[in-house]
């Protein structure tokens, strides 16, 4: 058979792409020196390999024979109610009924697509927006609108205007997706006062809010502090607020361990469509994670994380206005992995990534975070991975692919 | 909020549950003393425990980052190689382009649920045929429609017709779902002689087959072959064939680690839809299983586990035979985890669900496993995990609960 075309379903003939895993497959096909301000990857040297280790041994002793079996979709019980800890100390009060174990958050986005989403249905965004969450959402065939972004997070008085004229013209407006702490790709830090607001507009307009928090407790302790990342959810009196929140950035992406606080009667369903998905999350994962709480190595890792990130950060703030001066601008990040910059005047940056990759440097284009079509005078430069010698050898590169002379760094 | 139910999705609101599952939340939530003969889990005594410490002890020694980092949804890539190898000792030829890990065979059901099947369409599987994949595929809004069993396993005659009727009356038959070996729930083995006569006719009729083989490597040698196991996938020509297979029967279910084996543009498919349902399988789950395989692990499991399996299945036949005489039947299982009974005349499989309950036993009903409203008058015992001693006990209890005589066994 040369042809499948036939046997696809329409999702399968129409499955949006992932910019940033093709950027993946970019570099891990690509032999040689690159560097990549591309992947949103944290940094390994920052695992408590140590502590993974022993806790990883202890479990596989035998003498449980649950730590390596089949188990509940939901998670495992101790690991939930660890996780309740977790979100009390987030200003969050919960039960095991509003709690779930997801596959990393991408299944979280997934669940909401096909728990939440109807083909046709509008889903409002920020401008810019998680890629991940574009790919999920789009593959429940919505339709995603987006807001336009303030310094202080999403502007309001867009939302509110732009869901009343999708509902005016007939489409169904049921969810705003959020990611409030140092946004991926824009690195926002939605302002407090911003998210009381949100929370009396989604039930003034009868919506659903998805607050994505990969990055909260990675504030930067200069400019920001652990009041400011409070959930919107832990205001949510409403029950208006489904959230997401992961061991990735913290813990480590390779355990594919994430959870979902939400109202029980979602939460239900969630599991439900888990249990067809992929039954549970791996269980030694799970178990080493809530070994990993229980001992205090979560709590432990935040502080010095914070530190690594926020050096990361200073060294491309510094390095990019060494190289390009004001001809580059972003507003700085108060936390989390991404600068979000606007290129100089005359650049575009998908044909500036060709001319990168020749210079050995890559990052991510703009126009993949931005559902209406805008993006393509901005990059998404990740921090979290390279060191920073390499953070100063890729602007340079960075800037030869611009021809702008290449300062000394 | 009292009620969500305006904000699902019509899958949000139609989800299919699987009786498995809620079977094991009876389990989990029931306290004292249960015997299960419901849940398919493999014997932890049986898992390499030692080998898996030492391997994990060795992976998170912290010398390379990348055991807990994102990596390629595809998977990793010597693991990758290494089912390569796997399949070749199944006979199937393979390439990289050809194969990708899934979380689990359920991910695989719900990749060809989400890739190959529209809503509408007939999907074709056995009567009796497993939940999970009722559930993925129903999910998918898809009808399927039954096709008996032989002792050898489907009824080719009765396939065709099914194909023929349903498209002259207009649908789309795209799909046939099978479980060649040691078929779950009903145990049997298909022939040689009927996989070769499948192959032609997918071909015949333009259809795929989707070979579901967790049990493969589980025949008992008493009444099975390895030969007699051959997947069809090994004959498979014309790339008409999706092959599942996972290492939760053979190394430990909690590592959530499967394969798909298809032709290359459906597995690019996948792929992509994979990237937005959970980015990808985890990675120290995956270093593991690959680890296990290169250092034989995977190898030397296999005959010994086939002996601890038979032996259980030796000890539930007694026992049943002893317990209901010639009043309890089925065909003999010649590897696998489940023994499929038809219940002595007069008994209903749900009724006879409570009382057993309340004696202390569980199952599942046959029901569950047929499309087409039968299976009444049948229950799927496993052998897998009950200790020979719980096997005579849960079978004196299902006695009682159909108030015949127990016996002494």
């Amino acid at each position: 058979m040369t042809s499948y075309d036939a046997f696809l379903s329409p999702l399968g003939r129409n499955l949006h792409e992932s910019v940033l895993r093709k950027m993946g497959q970019v570099i891990a096909s690509r032999t040689g020196d690159l560097i990549s301000f591309a992947a949103g990857y944290p940094d390994p040297t920052g695992f408590p390999w140590d502590e993974f280790r022993t806790i990883a041994s202890e479990l596989l002793s035998g003498k449980d024979g649950s730590v390596l079996q089949y188990g509940p979709t939901r998670g495992y019980r101790p690991l939930l109610e660890s996780i309740l800890g977790v979100l009390g100390e987030r200003g969050i009060k919960a039960d095991l009924s509003q709690v779930m174990t997801t596959s990393g958050s991408q299944q979280g986005l997934d669940l909401i697509a096909r728990v939440l989403i109807a083909p046709g249905d509008v889903v409002l965004v920020e401008i810019p927006t998680y890629t991940g969450a574009i790919a999920a959402f789009r593959n429940a065939q919505c339709r995603l609108v987006g807001v336009k972004q303030d310094a202080d997070g999403i502007n309001l008085e867009e939302l509110d205007a732009v869901c009343l004229r999708e509902r005016a013209s007939g489409s169904r407006v049921n969810l705003l997706y959020l990611v409030p702490n140092f946004q991926n790709p824009a690195g926002i830090l939605l302002s407090l006062e911003k998210r009381a607001r949100l929370l009396e507009w989604a039930d003034r307009r009868d919506v659903l809010i998805v607050e994505d928090d990969p990055y909260g407790a990675l504030y930067f302790e200069d400019v920001a502090t652990a009041a400011e990342t409070r959930p919107l959810k832990a205001d949510d009196r409403n029950g208006r607020v489904i959230y997401l929140s992961t061991f990735s950035k913290t813990l480590a992406p390779g355990f594919r361990v994430a959870w979902v606080a939400a109202p029980p009667q979602i939460v239900e369903r969630f599991d439900t469509a888990k249990q067809s998905m992929d039954l549970m999350c791996g269980i030694l994962d799970q178990r080493v994670v809530h070994e990993s709480i229980v001992r205090g190595v979560l709590a432990r890792q935040a502080a010095p994380l914070r530190k690594l990130y926020q050096l990361r950060r200073d060294v491309m703030e510094q390095t990019l206005r060494a190289q390009f001066g004001d001809r580059m601008t972003w507003i700085q990040p108060k936390g989390g992995f991404f600068l979000w910059a606007k290129l100089p005047d005359g650049h575009e940056c998908e044909a500036l990534l060709a001319k990168a990759m020749e210079q050995g440097v890559i990052f991510v284009i703009g126009n993949a975070f931005c559902v209406d079509g805008s993006g393509h005078d901005r990059i998404r430069l990740s921090f979290s991975w390279p060191t920073p010698d390499q953070i100063r050898e890729g602007a340079r590169r960075l800037a030869a692919a611009m021809e702008i002379p290449v300062g000394k760094v």
